[in-house]
């Protein structure tokens, strides 16, 4: 636990070690902030052994997203035998857990990254365009006929339902079941009407 | 427009003109990546004399964040004679205007600042804040009940709609009122139903 006795691990158990405690470290602090010297001393290694097994400080940076963006992945892939309301549920729930859980992770990371680390850029991105394609196939499960700028509005719809999640006050840690209904009542209200949109007028 | 010759400014002149080479430079980077060094070589001064003007690089920045906060504040103000409708349409037009206009400035800084830059954090969230004040007026003004959560449902519209409007296909740029269109039809469909939230049914 206190990290001095130096211990042994394979590469990959290292490698893995190393991601994880970057991982740890990203909550409440931006990438530009991660110091691989302090990831290092963590890990109760050198610095110079650290970049064995990263070639670069953004090398390490790009695993430590990669890692933090396929645990998104993972959380957010439904049961392909679900019904289509059920789906998309699990869906919601997935994606809500997830930023419920990794919150300040998620803020430093898959948010912050989008203005200021383009050497990640394209990860998040991927990660961001995989969403938005669930977010169109749960919409086409549910018939919902394909709509102009689909992709686009998916992507919005997100963007509402991190949003809400992150900024929800955190005393209602237990309220996940509300934030989940909020959510998707963002989903039908949003995405569910793209066919037919509305105007304003007034009450 | 070389830069080369020195050119007499009131102190007033100077700030103005430092804080307005900084907002250009944001343009397609982070905050951390703003250097005080190119500022002055632009301006045509030296970095001792840019610190003259500023206590810090952290005190220049945040005049940089404020003077493009305060525009954006201006943007979104719509005539307070305006019919309700008329009125939510002109906050939302100044709203898609400004970011259209200011796509890179914006992302590096609304965006990009919210996780990684904690010098103007609280500039980007009073800013957020009075646009989602705004944003609950307008409902106001529509004779939309009050209902629980509200703020938080406007701040999640705002990114709805930032996200929207930063990621329309840059070839599109005289779309314009098809934006603002798909802009309030989510304002229609997340913010006119929260009275009376939907949930999921398959068609």
């Amino acid at each position: 636990m206190s990290g001095k006795r130096a211990t042994r691990l394979t590469p990959d158990q290292r490698r893995e070690q190393l991601v994880e405690i970057g991982r740890e470290m990203l909550a409440g602090r931006s990438l530009d902030a991660l110091s691989t010297d302090e990831v290092a001393r963590r890990a109760g290694i050198s610095r110079g052994l650290l970049f064995h097994y990263f070639d670069s400080k953004h090398d390490f940076y790009r695993a430590v997203v990669r890692a933090e963006c396929d645990r998104l992945t993972a959380a957010t892939e439904p049961d392909a035998a679900l019904g289509p309301v059920e789906w998309l549920r699990a869906f919601i729930a997935g994606f809500v857990g997830y930023v419920l859980e990794h919150r300040e992770v998620y803020r430093a990371l898959v948010r912050g990254a989008a203005g200021s680390h383009p050497v990640v850029a394209d990860i998040v991105g991927e990660t961001r365009r995989t969403l938005a394609g669930r977010v169109c196939e749960g919409r086409r499960r549910l018939g919902l006929p394909d709509v102009p700028r689909l992709e686009l509005a998916s992507g919005a719809w997100m963007a509402f339902a991190e949003e809400a999640v992150a900024n929800w006050p955190a005393a209602d840690a237990d309220a996940r079941e509300e934030i989940c209904a909020f959510v998707e009542a963002g989903f039908v209200g949003l995405l569910g009407l793209l066919d037919r949109p509305a105007a304003l007028t007034p009450r």
